[in-house]
């Protein structure tokens, strides 16, 4: 059975193969949907409210023709006791739908799921741990965006420090050849060593930062992401810091004509609103092409499930 | 590209061709359905719980043959922070649906909505201001069960000081000839200056009264609606005033055989369960209609939709 | 109309029915799905949470191709008063959906509902009323597991007084032959009397008993249930009941090679998961045998509406 339980998992080739895929979902969503996972039921099975996430994936599946069961409230999973455990949970759903999609605030949920899960899980988010789809999105979209990962210079700006999606983004990067990192962060979130050994075991330059206009101007992605008002030790500071990244207009004026901005999302300020007309504000973009990946991933696992189960079928009659 | 906005948007011209749309679509409902929006997908997005209202704009979309993503708890779309701007979930949205219902607390957010959504924005209700789908369906409701709005007498009783509906009821009414409106309400919330201003300038006669007893033998249409205990000053008072809006048998035997009462539901005692029976009582008949309105002006803005995207096609083959 | 209120509604005969289409169900859920009910809406009307009974059914239907409109916050379905009577939330609902799936907090709501609903009406719990698709589907995997229930030896064990499950399966138990029960719980929470009046009508044979492990060598089926803490006078009393009745694998060990453990789940320690991978825990085959069961029950109510509805209109043209 094939799960999505961290970007990791996927090697070079498998993105490549993963984003030619994502390119047809689009092609389908854009010219009258799909019947692939006709008669297909996908539990988006939340243990956090994620509306935004939630309606991607469920977006994805109904773009293939799928059903959904849903809730944010899986906590609430029995009215009759707390604290049944996940596998449980997970053990009954599998009876229910064909694919789960978990999102729980506990790191490594989504392996434990795996583990006792009859169906495919795919891994929402959890908690600290992974989050792959928004990893596999955001490389997807600098792919799409600019041709080829290969040798881009690409800076992450912001909370480098607890931010899972830089960490993420940053492993994936190392899967490709000669590409520039660039952190941008206050002094007091920097980014973390494993992470910069990480890229140093593989050989990825990188340098650290902390005046986002040296280099703005330099890159071909810049990253965005929040600066959180909780890691500073008072409000003068955090304002300090968060005023430091902010996307203007002038910034965009100053970087390469085929450089793009992206964002996780949502945004709290880093960027302006006045940018959002420009080409370069790639943000939306990158928030669409969530549901082709997902489309992607979706289709993948119940494809391969469903060969699983057909092959199991055909053993039996010929046993 | 079309949105819902408000009721006001709809000449006289446009509204029989919704009214004849809804009859149309009444019809697909009872006799197998229609694949009209299959592969469209509705995001039913509320900032604030109305399931009632949630699920008449869910049942008309899947009786389209459409799907649906929904949350009644938008305020929490996304887990990361508080306070996302209206207008970035609606970017956003945009990617994962093609036509949103949007019901928000706020006065104009729909038209927010409207001004940066790639996709047709349908307003459930913003606060207090518009909530274009109940007004419509009360009119068609009127046309369909009488046969015609022209020249009807039409009692609003109740709170009609703050009551939307009895306001858009009236403006809408206006487009109508020789109509006769009563307004019926205790003396401290009566029909405001501004409702009585826009009859006045479209000729339209209209009378104030307190006791409904008499009115209620005169009219073709009565329109409930909740006295809200709030507005008085005491339990007593406002006991006294609700009492005397309360539709018995009695008063039913005394009106018009062709007479009808509506409410906007949900009642709470205005309206007494003995006389659900009578043929007169239309209000579970107007909840009905409801469904077939949606249905229209969800089938009218993505046929409308869709075209504008195949005229866009077109001129990118052609050009 | 054919509602589904009470398990005792069944007789041996339709039991039966029920059960073969049951099998015919799984067949098709595991064979690419049936349109059965393509275009049919059902709407999962819950006034308290319970996600494993709502997806159960949601599932259910998604298989059947049908849709699906949902609230676990159906106390509030309207956001403008408290309190609307559930008549007229279900008179309403009639015109949105063609069958509802009722769970309530007060026994008899299913009844009330079914009483002004305009469409079937199927009880998912109502209070410490009855659940009557959990006794169905225990029954089901009963005679799914075992053949037949005729001649069984059953022990059902736990809090005996409350457990709604414990006492439906009795009563259910009754229908069949030479069925013998064992009932075994601690002393302060027997099974009641006039579950044992019942039986002994009815001529069952029954025993009474607080050692689990004088009969679980004896049965054919052991169906455990949890032991509420909230019934003992002292934490420490619980502990020693409770800890009593915990099925581990000696315990399976010492049981008949074609026995089998339900349990209604959630579990709370009853059943340690050392457990779950012998061939005789059929608990998880018991929740998967609960979406069949609702297949069956949704696919008859709505085909014997349908045949209604089909003689009206016949009717009507004859006329």
């Amino acid at each position: 059975m094939y799960h999505v339980l961290s970007a990791h998992q996927f090697d070079r080739i498998q993105l490549d193969q993963l984003f030619r895929m994502a390119d047809i979902m689009e092609y389908n969503a854009k010219n009258g949907g799909t019947n692939l996972l006709q008669g297909k039921i996908m539990a988006a099975l939340f243990f956090e409210p994620s509306t935004r996430t939630r309606f991607s994936f469920e977006s994805a599946m109904m773009r293939l023709s799928g059903s959904v069961i849903s809730t944010e409230n899986a906590t609430q999973f029995s009215s009759a006791i707390k604290g049944e455990t996940l596998e449980d949970s997970i053990r009954v759903i599998s009876s229910y739908a064909d694919v789960i999609v978990l999102r729980h605030n506990e790191e490594g949920a989504a392996k434990r799921a795996a583990q006792v899960a009859g169906v495919p899980v795919i891994n929402a988010g959890d908690g600290s741990g992974e989050h792959p789809t928004q990893s596999l999105l955001d490389l997807y979209t600098i792919q799409k965006e600019l041709g080829a990962i290969d040798g881009l210079k690409v800076a992450m700006v912001g909370d480098l420090t607890y931010g899972r999606t830089v960490h993420s983004l940053s492993y994936m990067l190392a899967k490709y050849e000669k590409v520039t990192v660039y952190f941008v962060s206050p002094e007091n979130c920097p980014i973390p060593e494993k992470v910069k050994a990480y890229l140093d075991e593989r050989g990825v330059t990188y340098f650290e930062e902390t005046d986002l206009e040296k280099v703005s101007g330099e890159v071909d992605v810049l990253y965005m992401t929040r600066i959180q008002k909780e890691r500073f030790p008072s409000g003068e500071e955090y304002l300090k810091a968060a005023g430091k990244y902010v996307i203007n207009q002038e910034i965009v004026d100053g970087m390469k004509p085929n450089a793009i901005i992206l964002h996780p999302l949502p945004r709290a300020g880093e960027i302006l609103p006045e940018v959002d007309g420009d080409a370069r504000a790639a943000y939306f973009r990158q928030a669409t092409n969530g549901v082709y990946i997902r489309m992607a991933l979706l289709a993948y696992c119940l494809k391969e499930q469903q060969l699983e189960r057909d092959l199991e079928a055909l053993a039996e009659v010929l046993k």
